[in-house]
């Protein structure tokens, strides 16, 4: 036995978003734990989404699944991002094949003042099904997540999926003090959520923006930005990495960084050198193989995957991902042979 | 009477795509003829949209309905980007609240050969429509437009409208050859359609790649550019402008103009001015204010709209737009205000 220091005990994924030596780059995938899995749509059959959220024994086995069949580096935790609003209290609930649908849309300052809390006591679910996960993966690091204030807000406000948050731009530009509450609150739930997830075992939190390529980047900062900052900040004594992630941010990497970020995560839009160079070689990135290449033949998925590996190396760390979440016609066969792919072309 | 030169009898829209001098900034917008409107709604009240855009009268009162409501200073050609398709000789239709379906995915080799051409022949309806619609304008310009090749081919490949585009993309990196004798089918569908409707008395032509900012800078320029090319080159000796827009289309607004644009379309993403800088101040813009802010109260959307004048004098030339079509709620009283603060704010 060879002597090692203490960082080369430190997991894979860790070490590549502190930006330290790593032997191979780590592997995960956004919404890995999930529909793409025959295991997956065995075990909720006729179990309602939000349910399934809130059973532990199901998050467990769920958030494992991908890790035991493709042998990735991480797991991200089974949840939904509205989650942390039904368990504060929100009336809603995820419908299938349409998303989130919530009873009463948030469009007032009545509304937002009326937007209740969430306490940790709240999600003993939560903590209970970390903590069994993390028992589980057998030192393979969970990673926890959240939902940023924005894409939260926008499901309240719409009262659903949009595809144009029109309400939503609406009440960020038309009464900017009450949409500043809503964000407000919506960081201090989502806050929470984090920190629920990390005291019981999450070695990694990833807060996904997932709607913010909609706004300009001058929006972003104004409307945006402090509130995904507060989430970020309100981490940060415990210690973990955290990973920022949206979809269509081209335009928002910097200010996303910006926000108080370890990680940058990147969609497939932005070649990983390129958004290495728009932040200043600041971050270890995620990111970003196209998620619709899974279904394209191996050779130019292959050619892809090794060409974000290449240009992943000029960033301080890379954690190779999709560059959106898997999809749910994906073959997992597929997403097996990429996780082979990613660890036998990136090993020193 | 003061003696005017030539190029003041050209439209204020043909000027200012051209890079000539204005006396204030034309104001068109996308999706202005259709679903905003009452008038509209009440005149295609049991008439599937297929059969509406083969009626010439209807085609004509749908066009010139918004010219009448708010004083724009353009029509744009009321029609579909799957019209041609259809006229064509493929199977498709399009179904309220879901958009085009086409029957049979083309998805190999056999379906793309098997794809029909489209002759002039093919479309007196649209001829007609465009002279009557002319006619009835007295003057204010006409737009035609046509899909580009990778929006149109997304619909053929995916069967419908898609999020991810992912059967689309495996055609693409999957069998390029396929890919291209696919695309360079449906240049020439789109260009036989631009030029039936120039050639008819349309003064300009829109080429809209609604979808295009699905793919990154390089799949654009190596897949998609070359076809785009080929229908802005094919229209290029009949003398008219050539707008070419997209949605989420920061990353590629470059390689969008050299495909062979006169104007580049900007989505609301990136301020004018920073396009322009992009661009490298080669193009005259056309855009780009949010849709979604046209849910706003006046207040700010005024503000937003006078930044978008005051960004757009950084380049060549400017054509007020939206940054996307106009959404089907929007109050059409509000688009009326919008006309009319850009000819107040921006007459010189």
């Amino acid at each position: 036995m060879t002597s090692q220091g203490p960082d080369t005990e430190l997991p894979l994924l860790i070490r590549a978003a502190r930006g330290l030596e790593v032997e191979r780059t780590p592997v995960w995938f956004m919404r890995q734990a999930g529909r793409s899995l025959p295991e997956y749509r065995a075990l909720r059959e006729g179990i309602p989404m939000l349910q399934a959220c809130r059973t532990p024994d199901l998050v467990t086995e769920i958030t494992v699944q991908p890790v035991r069949r493709h042998g990735v580096d991480a797991a991200i935790f089974f949840s939904d991002i509205v989650v942390p609003l039904a368990a504060a209290g929100v009336d809603l609930d995820i419908v299938p094949g349409v998303g989130p649908v919530v009873a009463s849309p948030i469009r007032d300052r009545a509304a937002v003042e009326a937007l209740p809390s969430l306490t940790a006591d709240q999600v003993p679910d939560i903590a209970q099904a970390v903590r069994q996960t993390v028992a589980e993966l057998d030192g393979v690091p969970l990673i926890g997540f959240a939902g940023a204030p924005f894409t939260l807000a926008s499901y309240l406000v719409e009262g659903g999926p949009s595809r144009n948050h029109e309400h939503t731009k609406a009440l960020m530009h038309g009464d900017p003090q009450t949409w500043d509450l809503l964000c407000s609150k919506l960081a201090a739930i989502a806050t929470t959520y984090l920190r629920v997830q990390i005291e019981a075992g999450a070695r990694a939190v990833q807060l996904f923006d997932s709607w913010v390529g909609a706004l300009s980047r001058e929006d972003y900062v104004r409307y945006v930005q402090p509130h995904s900052a507060a989430v970020l900040a309100g981490v940060a004594d415990l210690g973990v990495p955290r990973i920022h992630f949206g979809v269509g941010t081209g335009e928002l990497l910097t200010v996303m960084g910006e926000a108080g970020a370890d990680v940058v995560g990147v969609d497939f839009r932005v070649p990983l050198d390129e958004a290495n160079a728009r932040l200043s070689g600041r971050y270890p990135l995620q990111g970003n193989l196209d998620p619709a290449l899974l279904f394209a033949p191996w050779e130019p998925l292959e050619r892809s995957i090794d060409a974000i590996l290449d240009a992943g190396r000029a960033a301080p760390g890379h954690i190779f991902n999709l560059g959106h979440g898997v999809l749910p016609d994906t073959d997992p066969d597929v997403i097996t042979r990429v996780v082979q792919r990613v660890h036998s072309r990136s090993a020193r």
